[in-house]
Order: C-alpha cells, then sequence, then structure tokens
C-alpha cells in the first residue's frame, strides 16, 4: 500500500488574547507515513480516532518565558492534549491491533508510540462512545469526581454555584451536587446549554450572557460550595454571595487564560467570611481515585 | 467615699475611610459610679486595666446596612474588646475581689458584670505583664498558635513569609516558623519595627515602605506559606510569588478595613498553583485549643 498523508496540527505562533487557527496553529500534510512498512521495533502504531480540546490547552501556547500551568507546547511541533486511538500494528508485548488507548496524544492522524507508560487500554464493555472517554470517562469527568470528594464537603441543604455548568467538568458538577441533595444554582452561556443544565435537574439555571450573575446570586444564595471554572465577574459575584464557611473550588479560571482576567475586588471576604479556597489540578489526584473512577463512572453512563 | 467619674469611649460616628479618636469615637465623662455602694445583685464590679485595640475593631464600626464580618458596634453605647479588669467587689461565687479576668468587655473605667460567662480568671503564676493577655498570652497568639496548627503544614526547609511582623499575631508566627525549620521573610512598616523582627531571628526582614515586596519575594521566594494579615498589594506580591501547592493562611486584611483595597489581578495562579487560601476566625478554633494554649503558651513566654 503507498504512504497516506499524515495530517498534523503544529503549534505556530505565540497568541496574545484567544489563539487563531490557521494562524497559533496550522493543519501541516507534508507528511505521509506507510501504514504497512512503518518500522515499529518493538514499539505500536496508533490511528487517531478522538482529539480532546479543552481550555487549559491555551495555557500551554504561552510565550515559554511567561508563567504557564501546564508544561509549553514546542513550535513547531504537533499540540497534544487527551485522546482516544486505536491499536493498527503492534510489535508490544502489552498491546493488539484493533485495541483502544487513551492517553495524552500528539494532534495526529497517526504515530509510533515507543511503549505504554500511562496510556490506559480502554475495555469499553459499557459499550460508550469513543468521545465519552476524553469526556465523562475521561480527564474532565475524573476532575469532578476526585475534587468534588476531596473539597466540595457537600451538605444537603446547602447551596452550590456552579458556572460553565453544561461542559463536561460542570455538568458532572451539577448531578453530584444534586445527589447530594444540594440546591444548584448553575450558570451557561447559550440557552441552548442553559436547555441541557435544565435537564439535569439544576434548581437555577440562567444565561450569564442574558442575566448578571451576582443578581442572581443575592436572589437564590448565599452559597456554600462555589465550582469556580471560569474565574473574573462570577467569582467576584461568588465571593460577595458566599455563607460563612464556604468552600470555593478553584477547577480553573478560562476567563484568564487569555488574558489577565477581571481583578477580584472583595478578597477582604475570604478572611471575614472564613473561605477556604482549593485550587487544584486533576493530575494531582489522578493516583488516588483513578481505579474506583473507572468501575465506578462509565457503568453509571450507561444507565 | 463620693462618686467617681467614670469615663468611657463611645461610639459615635460610622468612619468613612480611617476611623477618627474625637470624632467616631468620643471620651465621655458625662457618668459617675459610687463604688462602695454600686448594686451588684449578685454579680460583681470591674476596673478596667488593660483595653486592646485592634484592626478588627474598624469592622465592628461599619454601617449596619454594610457587609462586617464581627458584630457592629451600637451606637452612642462604648466600643468593647479584648480586656483585663480586676474585681473590686463582688457578690458572685464564682469570683473574689482582687481576680483579674479576661474577655470582651466595654471601653469603660468601671462596669458591672451579671455574671462570668465567657470570661476567663486569669491566675497569671508565670508573673507576666497583664497586658501580655491581650497580647501574645491572649487572642492575637490564640490566633497564631491555633491557625498555625490547622493550616500551615509547615516543613523543614520551605520558606513562609509573613506580613505585619512586629505585630502579636505576625511576631509569634516568625517564631513558630523558625522552630518549624522554615526560611523565613518578613514585612514591617518601619525601621524599629525591622529591628524587633531582626531579634526574633528572622531571616529576611523588610521595610515595605521602602523597599517593594514584590521585589523581595521575587529574589528570595518562592514561598510555601504566606501568613497574610494585610491584604491587598502584599496578596498580588504573595499570589505571584508562591511555590507550587502553597498555603495561604488569611488571618486579616488591614488594608482592606478602610475601604475596598487594592483588586488582587492574578487570581488564576491559584487554580495555576494548586494554591490552598484558608480565611478563619479565632473564635471558631477557641474551644478546641484553649485549654493546651494557655498551659503553653504563657509559660513559655516566661522564658
Amino acid at each position: 500500500m503507498a504512504p497516506v498523508k499524515n495530517g498534523r496540527i503544529l503549534f505556530n505562533d505565540i497568541p496574545s488574547g484567544y489563539s487563531e487557527p490557521g494562524k497559533t496553529t496550522i493543519y501541516d500534510e507534508s507528511e505521509t507515513i506507510d501504514l504497512n512498512n512503518a518500522p515499529l521495533n518493538s514499539s505500536f502504531l496508533i490511528k487517531t480516532l478522538i482529539l480532546s480540546i479543552n481550555p487549559y490547552l491555551r495555557d500551554k501556547m504561552q510565550d515559554p518565558k511567561d508563567y504557564g500551568f501546564a508544561p509549553h507546547f514546542d513550535m513547531n511541533q504537533p499540540i497534544a492534549n487527551f485522546s482516544v486511538g486505536v491499536i493498527v500494528h503492534s510489535e508490544n508485548k502489552g498491546v493488539k491491533a484493533r485495541d483502544h488507548l487513551y492517553d495524552t496524544f500528539p494532534f495526529q492522524e497517526y504515530f509510533i508510540l515507543p511503549g505504554l507508560e500511562d496510556s490506559r487500554i480502554l475495555k469499553n464493555k459499557e459499550g460508550l462512545l469513543w468521545s465519552a472517554y476524553v469526556g465523562i470517562a475521561g480527564m474532565p469527568g475524573q476532575t469532578t469526581y476526585t475534587a468534588w470528594r476531596e473539597y466540595a464537603q457537600a451538605k444537603k441543604g446547602e447551596t452550590a454555584f456552579v458556572t460553565a455548568a453544561s461542559g463536561p467538568v460542570g455538568s458532572l458538577v451539577v448531578q453530584f451536587a444534586k445527589t447530594n441533595g444540594m440546591k444548584v444554582i448553575t450558570s451557561a452561556g447559550s440557552d441552548e446549554k442553559v436547555a441541557f443544565v435544565k435537564s439535569l435537574r439544576a434548581d437555577v439555571v440562567f444565561n450569564y450572557k442574558k442575566t448578571k450573575t451576582a443578581d442572581v446570586l443575592a436572589k437564590e444564595g448565599p452559597i456554600n460550595v462555589y465550582w469556580d471554572n471560569v474565574g473574573s465577574e462570577s467569582f467576584n459575584a461568588a465571593l460577595t454571595n458566599t455563607a460563612q464557611r464556604a468552600r470555593l473550588v478553584e477547577c480553573g479560571y478560562i476567563t484568564g487564560y487569555n488574558g489577565e482576567g477581571t481583578p477580584v475586588k472583595n478578597m477582604a471576604v475570604v478572611f471575614g467570611k472564613e473561605i477556604t479556597l482549593y485550587g487544584f489540578h486533576v493530575s494531582s489526584f489522578l493516583l488516588k481515585y483513578k481505579d474506583e473512577f473507572y468501575c465506578e463512572i462509565p457503568a453509571r453512563v450507561t444507565k
């Protein structure tokens, strides 16, 4: 068989503000690969099935001299993130052709991996869509699963506020908070997303582009748990409307990834209201919860 | 004996910005008391010996409609805070004349207390100055003692940064951090205070009015523990210069008590650096630690 195109998404320029496909990243088709004769040398060849685009990738596009919480992408190399791939050929005893793998992989149609390292073989006996394994059954689901258990200290009858509630992290937070008997206030960025979050039985759902977060929280709060994915205005509004001893789970700060974000004006209430604010990366919890997560979540998604 | 003057400090006006003695508070001598014939009705008469002035009293002067973390003072009534008084006469079986009491008392030369409630009888077998019981052996000392144990997670070789390091809270933090084997960076607001903090063996001491906190931390950090008494510029500088998984102990936010304080620009690093930020009031820990605190600290102060 003749070699085939091997398309890749390359990191091409450091963005200021939002990243721009075609400029800060480019699609490159200059390479080819001979699928049947690529030299494996005891490794294996993977075909990419699913790529995950997460907000935190923006952080990896920072200038190397600037602070970033994740390792920066290398210029002119493929960007990379959590993905699902299928083995095409294997000379590695750990995997065989047609096995599916989940790990951080390059944004590239085909690639050769020297070994399994941290990759997970997905058995998928539940028959989920493969895309679920980069969403609720992957890193975003693990993010919610682990940090909710570590930090939320959910109590029946208390109130939670969740931003970006239609996303893979936020939507699972909504469901956990409801399961724990909390009143759940949520924000999302479109009417379609609002409808989806309503279907998850959130008590209060609003489109933050049409309704001011501060007004909703003043009426529906005070809040005991704030699950923060976005920062800035939502963070300010949440701080002002917390109950005493609230827990603020800092899962992301999306509004700050493309610039400085809105300054926080009322930090003094962290002290005044005896608030605890937990910043975390899911990677710090993976070992602790990985096995029980894969045992529990994919099975629950099928129900 | 004829009645004597009974001077009081009354709350007279809600301050905007700094409070002003003579305006927001006034000294009033209009009342008198007959020390030998005041009707006690099974209670006791106290003479005030020591009054404590703490930054948080500013919060108690807020407009009742505004947020405050402590109960507001009543207009035209004496302000109140932690104090030491001595019993003049007692008809209460729990105390006798010449016993010394510590509690929140009105700023008033003489007053009658109906019962002991939360007041502590100070035996002072260590022979400390009575003023120590509103400082290192009182609420400020308890603040450091309890929250350092709850939150600092001090590790030998790590670095701590302490603001207001010459005060009764900060100076004890410096000593605890040094005892725990940490490198200790400190700020204070005058050369005299700097000299005092140096005498406590802090590793780095600077006058924040002459040297920029951000510059010192960039050179001497990153910091693993930030003991924050002041907020604003120090808070911003600390956030920028924390190590991964730093602990930020929010003990006070003095720069925010007289107004809004400097906005915080870089809150995104709380998430990025997996920081935990603990806001607390000492009152929430008193029951848990009170006995061991009084067992340990006054004795150590005498050494």
